[in-house]
């Protein structure tokens, strides 16, 4: 595979993203050179196949700002100042903010894309850097003055790295991350919180509901405050309605045989129920896709043998799940296909032996 | 495998807890007799396995009540009535309410075991039914005033469905499960409901974290009226404490750069780590297991061909995750093994050519 995106690269901050970006770009043949304030990062993301440490003379084509959102701006203005000939870009979560510091410090913004890849992890860190962090994931620019051969190096950038660019206005983005990220990580923070007293025995009851709400409640601290200091309108007013329709809830629970008020309960969950339907890709499954259930031996080669069987149909799976509990002699696998591939596999599969499960 | 349950067991209640009772203890060899007021529901269980109709000579030796939350305790002393030798159990998810009814109508308590399987699935109904329901789950059995015999029944049956037996008063229960099961749902719900009417541009920036936050919002609002509604009280202390840090950390935000403000916030997420880092168990995949990320190209037959190449290899698959973002060129396969199988797997797979992501 040839890469799209012009050396040498210059990527500034080498953490999570910076040498995830430095792996990928490396791996893709593109000169990379790495600078940190921290000298020993930018040797450890050396050692992790991230490129190679900066050198005076490097007049790189491209520069990738991933440094905190704090000091993404003023270390973006003088990466656009240090290399005139360069297109700088950034990864910082939010971007209005960025937009507005670099437009009033007089920045040359026809050379600077705003941009977001929407991936990350739970740690941080120039050791959970993997070259296939963004793959399959939205790369969100957002550069209202960047002149075309910019906008256009940065969406090579993405699609090497196996993102999708989607172009969109930095306020719009912003408020789309408060909803999608920002607002589920305080509400899953929040939720996360009430437990840190609660009795050891109440806490052993946890099962995979609490489990996946409080996930990204591992997150960490110091990041999180810049990110929602730097997007606190957009949060805020997502938050505001959260709170209106959480005291109405309340107050619906605090005498529950009041007239309306089992139904203000079940319009809260169906309501929940209406807006994680809304969310594209899968849970489980993607709602786009059929699941078809097959019950599967808990032995070696058997799920193997299974999408042998699919694969020689011709049938591409979109996606897969495997529950298996410890202990049991049998496996489900959930596959999600084509909704016009369903009917046929199905027939396939039951005629060749498989016991299907039933359909959703 | 010999059941510790004394049959003939009689199941009241066909749905997704009753037929994956009545599986679990079929496959054990104990005659389990089914009733619902839906004869359908009664046939369509004993279709997959859940036992045999009920019959007007049946003299169950235990009844597991496992019907709505809101008619739990009526049916629970209809059975206590109706069949004065045999030890009846239910399976609802709040526990005290029900126990002072009984109290009030002067059921006989020596012979009721209040009891409540810490399992389920967003699907509910009994075609969603499978024996490892249960299997590792905590199964809380709360009876202040049953007799030992009826305890150990109810503890023989769970062990027999592969679940662990838990002791707790039913007030500590109720209190337990709103925090670790009643607030996570309307929390989830709420925050999921914030997306009905976002623009179409926000939602597809959804990452993991959203999907898992808002996994369990897509519930069925009809039973969750009756649990929120049991357990309305636990449920608003907790929602209580909750609202006051939501209070907290909106002021921070609404004026991030006030002192004191960025220090709330970052508390707020701290308490979140805190909080989760007390959960037990996986997060994800277990512990136990060590998870292997492999890029599978996303044609039909690759992720077979993988999985075959592991099959040869004598290693069994514990648990497997496909990733696969609509319109990506790959696939991140997320495969669980046993800790001691993983050095040999990684350095096999590579040999054979496949692309192992980063391991965690």
């Amino acid at each position: 595979m040839t890469a799209r995106t012009q050396g040498p690269v210059r990527v500034v901050g080498a953490g999570l993203l910076g040498a995830s970006i430095g792996q990928a770009l490396t791996a893709l043949g593109v000169d990379v050179a790495l600078a940190d304030h921290s000298r020993s990062a930018v040797s450890l993301a050396a050692d992790y196949g991230a490129g190679r440490a900066e050198r005076p003379d490097d007049r790189p084509a491209l520069v990738v700002v991933a440094v905190p959102p704090d000091v993404t701006a003023e270390i973006v203005a003088t990466e656009l100042a240090s290399h005139p000939a360069a297109i700088v870009t950034d990864v910082a979560s939010v971007k209005s903010g960025i937009l507005a510091e670099l437009s009033a410090a007089g920045a040359d913004l026809s050379r600077y894309v705003g941009s977001h890849p929407m991936a990350g992890r739970e740690r941080g860190g120039t050791v959970s850097a993997r070259a296939d962090l963004f793959i399959g994931r939205p790369w969100v620019i957002a550069a209202p003055a960047a002149a075309g051969i910019a906008w256009r190096a940065v969406e090579a950038l993405a699609l090497d790295l196996g993102a999708t660019p989607v172009r969109m206005d930095a306020t719009a983005h912003d408020r789309a991350v408060a909803l999608v990220s920002h607002v589920p990580q305080l509400v899953s923070s929040l939720l996360a919180a009430r437990l840190t007293e609660a009795p050891d025995e109440a806490v052993a009851l946890a099962g995979q509901g609490l489990r996946d709400t409080t996930r990204i409640a591992a997150s960490d601290p110091a990041l999180w405050v810049q990110i929602l200091g730097a997007n606190a309108p957009a949060v805020v007013e997502v938050l505001s309605g959260y709170r209106t329709d959480l005291d109405a809830a309340i107050a619906a629970l605090q005498d529950p045989s009041a007239p309306g008020a089992r139904r203000a309960v079940a319009e809260t969950i169906a309501a929940g129920g209406a807006g994680v339907a809304r969310i594209p890709g899968k849970h489980g499954t993607s709602k786009r896709f059929a699941t078809i259930t097959v019950l599967v031996d808990d032995r070696p080669g058997e799920l193997a043998r299974l999408l042998t069987e699919i694969g020689d149909l011709g049938v591409n799976m979109e996606d897969l799940r495997l529950e298996h509990s410890p202990g049991a002699q049998v496996g489900i696998a959930e596959i999600a296909v084509l909704p016009e591939a369903e009917a046929r596999l199905i027939a396939d599969l039951e005629a060749a032996g498989w016991r299907i499960g039933a359909s959703e």
